[in-house]
């Protein structure tokens, strides 16, 4: 291509303003170094390793041996609309229809979402730190981002002061995420419903990152589900709930007019999703019951497992965490901010994590460990950033 | 959901402008048609049911049974970008790296082309009748959307004088699409050169979609890739040419400053792609050869075989097409419109094909049919459509 790398050209407003997912970035470049033969510990993304429900290895599978691979409806396969519609409406709290599921990857329903409600300018809140994508999502669009700060010293826990914070900033839109990924806190019934009021009564819009939901297991989880506020949009994934991120299936639950409005920014982005992934992940929810219940404690018993590494080093303490699969680590002790303690903990110690400041600006003192990968190799990489620290003599 | 379903929600200048896809509406019609037992022969989406090489299909099952469904990297996985990368290299006619190819659904391809490049009110030229996304995905990113209209009576060529219009509209963009959906007219190498230079000597941005480059019978096909200016970004798919548009993969060629943003949206909007969808792709390239020289040879035949039936039925007057499986059809002379006509086509003839208007404001009087479905399904298809105008007495 000529030595033509440099040259300036002339992107868009929203072209200028990508950001992308950091943690990706990190993948690339610990990929890059497996390329060149060295073993890589990899902490730094929410990819399950375990083995995933055979039901939905053997539906996707059986999909693609008997050619299932043309198009499907924009607004997701009908068997798998059915199937959630089914098991949503089964718990009795509100009576939904298909028409109010849509089934997207759910790192664009966060797109979706803030693409609707919000034009250029508009202002978003995050409680921070935050998932990257609702930053990397808002920034392209253009959005003011205020993110309000949660307390370390409470287990990122959201408070009534959090929620008055949030709408005194006059938001068109907030987003909220319990369980919560990076900190693992799982909100109570009473805070999010108090957030879903809140946003109702003032008319934002609110949108309930439930992705992580189904894994928790050292506090009781509340889904904003029953509430059927037409500004509430509920989404959530079958990536990490059967350690399937690579089918690229979420959905989403909203109001009628909303998913509408959805169907249509599949149908204008993205045509349709694949039938067979979607035909395996309906297999998979008959199934999701028992196969969450194992998963739950496995992590419960990995998240004890790696916070013990990690306190009992004497470099570091950390909170269990609630929920999920990952573990915010202060390392403000250690003199080395997250990207330069990430960088050395890569070459050096082959093990990658996600730095601090892919949450939010002001977590330079802060890395996320994810603790999902192959077991030998999320004990050793936790074991390997307790090494680092110590050879920083903390 | 109680009865707000008509609530006048506050939603963005993005979310009031979202069109979709006409054909999949119609897609969904039509299943819902079929849902109650009615056969419906199938000529909206261009959604070939022909048997994909088993290449693919036994590579994707092989990487799905050794579990590979962790994510993958967001410009594409490396043994895709790298074997796309190899075929291209190979012509000999410009030296590429992999970091030129980005793996991208190409529907996704399109909005993200617009939004990199141009901002809200910015002028896009497309030559009509056009593939609707490239309509959809303007008209959601609020760009003045140009029409330049080529001429039926020249099966819809691209001439001197239409790129002498486009150049005009001083534009920010142009998007070309040859072979051309739904004309199936293929433009000849000076005319796309000269495009290509135009647009490089003005500034503009280029689109050159590529997607039935690969299926063009009635006259020789010419690829932009040659040409290495920056702002031309060559996009294909693999879902024509494969038969596998439930996949939903296809790729870019571009500008490294280009592709390194196409790599950041994808990693901003959706993550990345399935793992197993794209080595089930890369495992197709290594047939692709003598796969596309027997559906090229197929459809061809088909081309005629649905052109002879309209043609002789003297209902109708239609030139077949170079490439690909469309046909875009006048109806002018039923006295219906594109939505009266297809509406009836439908209820009467269950038979399902695009209005004209999809295509186009100004296309009310045509329809374009889908001839790469089943075979029975639109041989019956097209003499229903005849039947239709026999009966409104053409």
């Amino acid at each position: 291509m000529k030595n033509n790398r440099k040259e300036d050209l002339p992107f868009s407003m929203r072209g200028k303003s990508l950001l992308g997912q950091e943690m990706f970035k990190v993948l690339d470049k610990a990929r890059r170094l497996e390329e060149e033969g060295i073993h890589i510990y990899h902490l730094e993304l929410g990819n399950p390793r375990l083995q995933p429900p055979e039901e939905i290895i053997d539906a996707c599978v059986s999909a693609l041996k008997s050619l299932d691979v043309g198009y499907t409806s924009s607004a997701g396969h009908p068997s798998l609309r059915r199937a959630l519609t089914l098991r949503y409406a089964r718990s009795g709290q509100r009576a939904i229809n298909m028409e109010n599921v849509v089934i997207s990857p759910a790192n664009v329903i966060i797109s979706q979402f803030l693409d609707l409600t919000c034009d250029r300018g508009d202002r978003v809140v995050l409680f921070t730190p935050a998932f990257p994508s609702y930053l990397a999502a808002a920034t392209h669009i253009g959005l003011d981002v205020v993110g309000i700060a949660l307390q370390s010293e409470n287990g990122y826990d959201l408070t009534e002061q959090h929620i008055e914070a949030a709408i005194s900033a006059c938001p068109k839109a907030v987003i909220v995420n319990s369980a919560n990924n990076p900190t693992g806190a799982v909100y109570s019934r009473e805070i999010l419903e108090h957030l879903a009021l809140e946003c109702h009564r003032h008319g934002i819009w609110l949108l309930s990152d439930e992705t992580y939901g189904e894994l928790c297991f050292g506090k009781m989880f509340y889904s904003l589900f029953p509430h059927d506020y037409p500004r509430l949009v509920i989404m959530s994934s079958f990536s990490k709930i059967f350690s399937i991120p690579g089918f690229r299936v979420g959905f989403s639950i909203s109001h009628e007019s909303v998913a509408e409005k959805l169907a249509l920014s599949n149908s204008t982005l993205f045509s349709c999703l694949s039938a067979f992934a979607q035909l395996g992940c309906a297999a998979g929810l008959q199934v999701l019951d028992k196969y969450s219940a194992a998963i739950r404690e496995y992590f419960a018993q990995r998240a004890r497992e790696c916070s013990n590494i990690l306190n009992t080093s004497g470099s570091f303490r950390c909170m269990p965490p609630q929920s999920g699969f990952y573990i915010f680590l202060d390392i403000g002790r250690t003199g080395l901010d997250d990207f330069a303690f990430s960088a050395r903990l890569l070459e050096e110690w082959q093990t990658a994590v996600t730095p601090g400041r892919s949450f939010g600006a002001s977590y330079a003192t802060s890395i996320r460990l994810a603790t999902c990968g192959k077991y030998e190799d999320v004990i050793e990489g936790t074991h390997r950033v307790v090494r680092l620290a110590q050879e920083l003599s903390v």
